[in-house]
């Protein structure tokens, strides 16, 4: 018990952080310290959550950093853009270990934050100091630092799907399309018309058309891998669903490579990763198929007629898109297994 | 009374089928005289549909073209592909009018019908009798014509929000690409694993990724308007909604042009017709705001980043996608209003 | 035109009042000359219900009795209880028609209504010049004046379930239990967590279990039509569905009556009335039945073994329990056909 | 790895089936050795189940009783009603331990079952033998049998959430009404009308009123309880939903007896027992709180204005309802801790 990993979660009463609870309760080498809210505190977490009646007896904590830093080694912050900006700072300056799940540090440029996110950017030493958690692109990069930066929910299906093939050169990074669609569970706790169930339900609706605060991050990754700066045309929709996201991808080729080119590049690429699955040729994944799991499922449509591909990536936002990576770039920041305590099977139907 | 048509439905208990039923009753100049079913008859319609109890009071009738003949003026087909292959030529040659809704008579090439359908095509006589009912498009021709065939609802969606900027000469037709979503409901009553709630809900899923029957008759009619042949990547996805088709079209644009240009062209182009409402700049729509309805609803983003325009179109695939589109064609034929009977508000939320 | 009766809404940016603007442009006598909003005005109706683009062009005005009474008829009040309290008086004595379809003048007694609502109550002589608007049971109290009270929509399908059998004295009134259900939509537009899309989706929730304010209104019509008081059980359930009510009712038969012998008793009772369809015996109505329309449809399973009947009717709460009956309120009040523009089938699927 | 009990299920292509490899792969004292399905076998079982992809490779089996005894020690028969009949005995008969999900072993008397199921009964000597599985009621009896009956979905939830209340006296059992809903995935993954997406979502619908054959097994067990016969009203309803069923009850009470009052008893009768949480008086529980888990949560109202209580409880129909309780069953048989690899926690949202 005492070798235990000591975490606190900053952010415990949005869905982020409860799927941190939700994960973090079945991991064999961490104990929940602390759950943080900056909203509520002195109540049971279960007053807000049901579900975890029996489950989670702890009180909800403020966010006080000496008490977080008295009490835990390593603290996970599910906070809203802006937030974390000024308390991560603070965190790791008081010697904890931090993985961000906010858009605070994902871009190195402060400015290029600014101009998407529209709020002062974190200082540029913390920028400089995150490190961008796409296991499967920069696993190695995560031993043994103290702060990560975990991607985006959009970012990470889109370029789980794009890296691979723009790597091996086999598509023009100028013809990059992706349109991306999310389950409304992407957009938060926070009651608003944009959320309500009667807006939503039997509705499919594009928001932020090219305006995405995750487009600079997509293009910032891709960028890094292609060796130039790389500009997409990205799509965000709405889909009358709680979790998951599709991003569907498009490009042209630069030679005539098949599905089962393809299939097989892909898996070359994410061997020994154990949450990306290649499907066969001619099957495409479905959102269904990784919710409630940390899996990122890939499938391609090679079109010999129009010379372009159709990339086909799904996650569960709530999971790979956010909490589940977190851990993921948890145990990879402590030397253990990837997906120790992300084993779960995605629940069906 | 006497002066009124008197119209048929071979296929009333599909989904198409009562939609033209809910639509045509509150029409002032049809009178329904016959419901036909293939495979059920001699028991009222609303034993399988109980919302017409009270209202459709028929007993649903066979597929017999003499009775029909005897009865009826014109003739709605809604029924499976192949099968209007056989009846409709019967129904023609007994002096009927028909408005087809199957894709039998869309494709003016008989062998590419055999290649997207997998099924023998009509004869070729009566593939180039049939009038492609785009109204929106080919208005005009539809005047005084005795066959009608309907369009398809993706490509219904398609064709009104690329049009007019492929006419104009404002995008590239060798860039297109289409990523197309539909309710659940397009893929008509039948009972599958397909269909099954369990599997839908809480599921966005791809299926046939270029490979759509849709797609040719897509390329037909583009590559009409262009003057050339046009080929395009198109997707198809299913959304956990019923009713509702998106299609988000990507494409080179061959000069500058600003979302306020875009607008300004479809309004122009789309005038007087009375069911495309194109958005202003800067609003995108989304499928519930057209539920019910037979409008089609337009918005774009222009990106001057990447100098490619998405467009966005929805309709309601079974009244814009089926059932209105063809009652629209009928009021043409017939010389109406084109909105005659078909004025029905968006049923919100 | 100039005979048209000039109808004002206020109210008219919740699901109630554009339910009403969906079915007045339809109505043959009516002009709706005012659409008028307490929290936004001078903008166009549509900016915040694109669906009503082209369809309803005018600005929202503020809310100035003056004004109204220059200007219109008659006023549907869909406001928010509390708001009509003080506003119907103005409007009455403003020389206006009013339908009211709050539940500020539903009870007769203002004590109950302060108990139940927590409110204010309205003052007497308007409780008391109150009309209560369910005309398949008063319809004729509706004729010629100025003033409805219309129903709720949870008391819409249980009384409409509840009372041709408690009038014939066929179930014992101490007996009765209803538990009932209710799409998203009738918790209005207002953004909250309990009308998140992710909390209520795959999601069945009881709330204000024996506590809902439909309560009293429920005894008080039961209570009218048994000649003594009568006191239910009530449950109120969130279905994830956003149109829809189900009210499942129970009680102890005061005889051997059958499935048929309901049917037959409902259907005479409801004779003429267009708006009640009863099923027949071994068929039970479902809410999509009814959706978008004015109907409510009744079924029943009488059980033999434990001498209960089970009454099950469903309504569309926005048309029937709102709106659809308002609007039927407006019809008796100006002598006109019951269903005038109230006779749209419902949309399905 | 050699003292793992082998687990072989038959009916893994069901959701009940794929549901018990969901929480059997993380069951550390469990290793499946033969996934089992009538209708295919031969392929591997990702092929229908594409989200078990990489987690289970192995090929589906036939059903042959002799290969199955070979290698397993312990089976659960996840097969439908009539199926179990005649498998069940053979594999009793060969050695092996047996878990029976369907309802062939639940009603101790066969003329019962033949009259609810319509279906020839399995030999008395068989059915006598079965011990029900109701862990929180009957927990002691499972130790150390071979073969236990699983109870069924509605049953569980509506006997956990009756018993305490009647056990004490509390309630009168002539009085007790049962209005149960549920999600689609109840109906199995077979396709029909009454799966189809279209059909179900946004609607409300009650089936099978006072006919399910889940009747007569919540009739046994409440008048085992008792001590006399016992005959209840019982509804079941379709939710728009993939998972959960509520049991709203209704019963008349032998005394005054407050929220507080029951929430005592029912804590006091669950104490010990991991999977039943009593909410705190004037809280209700909601499906999705406890979706995904083996968690039956319960909540009350007790009316002092009609001396009844109602009473709500839920589960997760494919885990408390079918796949949990099945393995809790097993757990029980074998000696280990109840909730050995059944501690899953909801997944929120």
């Amino acid at each position: 018990m005492d070798s235990k990993l000591k975490v606190a979660i900053v952010g415990s009463t949005g869905y982020g952080g409860v799927e941190l609870i939700r994960f973090l309760q079945h991991h064999p080498q961490v104990e929940i310290v602390s759950v943080i809210s900056s909203s509520i505190s002195g109540t049971p977490i279960s007053e807000g959550f049901p579900h975890l009646t029996d489950i989670m007896v702890q009180d909800l904590d403020g966010v006080v950093v000496e008490e977080i830093a008295a009490r835990a080694d390593l603290v996970f912050t599910a906070t809203p853009s802006g937030v974390s900006t000024e308390l991560v700072p603070q965190l790791l300056e008081a010697g904890l270990k931090v993985v961000d799940l906010s858009g605070d540090f994902r871009l190195k440029d402060g400015a290029l934050y600014e101009q998407w996110y529209k709020k002062p950017a974190a200082p540029a030493s913390f920028l400089e100091q995150a490190v961008y958690g796409l296991a499967e692109v920069y696993g190695d990069r995560a031993a043994d630092v103290p702060f990560i930066s975990n991607p985006g929910c959009y970012p990470t299906a889109t370029l789980l799907g794009l890296i691979p093939a723009l790597k091996a050169g086999w598509i023009d990074h100028r013809s990059i399309i992706i349109d991306a669609k999310s389950g409304v569970s992407g957009a938060g706790r926070g009651a608003s018309l944009t959320t309500h169930f009667a807006e939503i339900n039997e509705n499919f609706k594009p928001y932020k058309v090219n305006k995405h605060q995750h487009i600079p991050e997509i293009e910032q990754v891709l960028g890094d891998v292609a060796g130039e700066p790389v500009t997409v045309t990205f799509t965000t929709q709405l889909v009358p669903m709680t979790r998951g996201i599709m991003s569907t991808m498009y490009a042209t080729m630069n030679g005539s490579y098949t599905d089962q080119d393809l299939v097989e590049l892909y898996r070359e690429y994410y061997k020994g990763r154990p949450f990306v699955r290649v499907r066969n040729a001619g099957i495409w994944p479905a959102t269904k198929e990784v919710t409630g799991s940390n899996y990122c499922d890939i499938g391609f449509a090679a079109d010999a007629r129009t010379n372009r591909v159709t990339i086909i990536s799904v996650i569960d936002n709530v999971v790979k898109g956010a909490a589940g990576q977190a851990i993921q770039n948890m145990n990879l920041m402590m030397g253990w297994e990837e997906n120790l305590g992300l084993g779960l099977t995605p629940v069906y139907p």
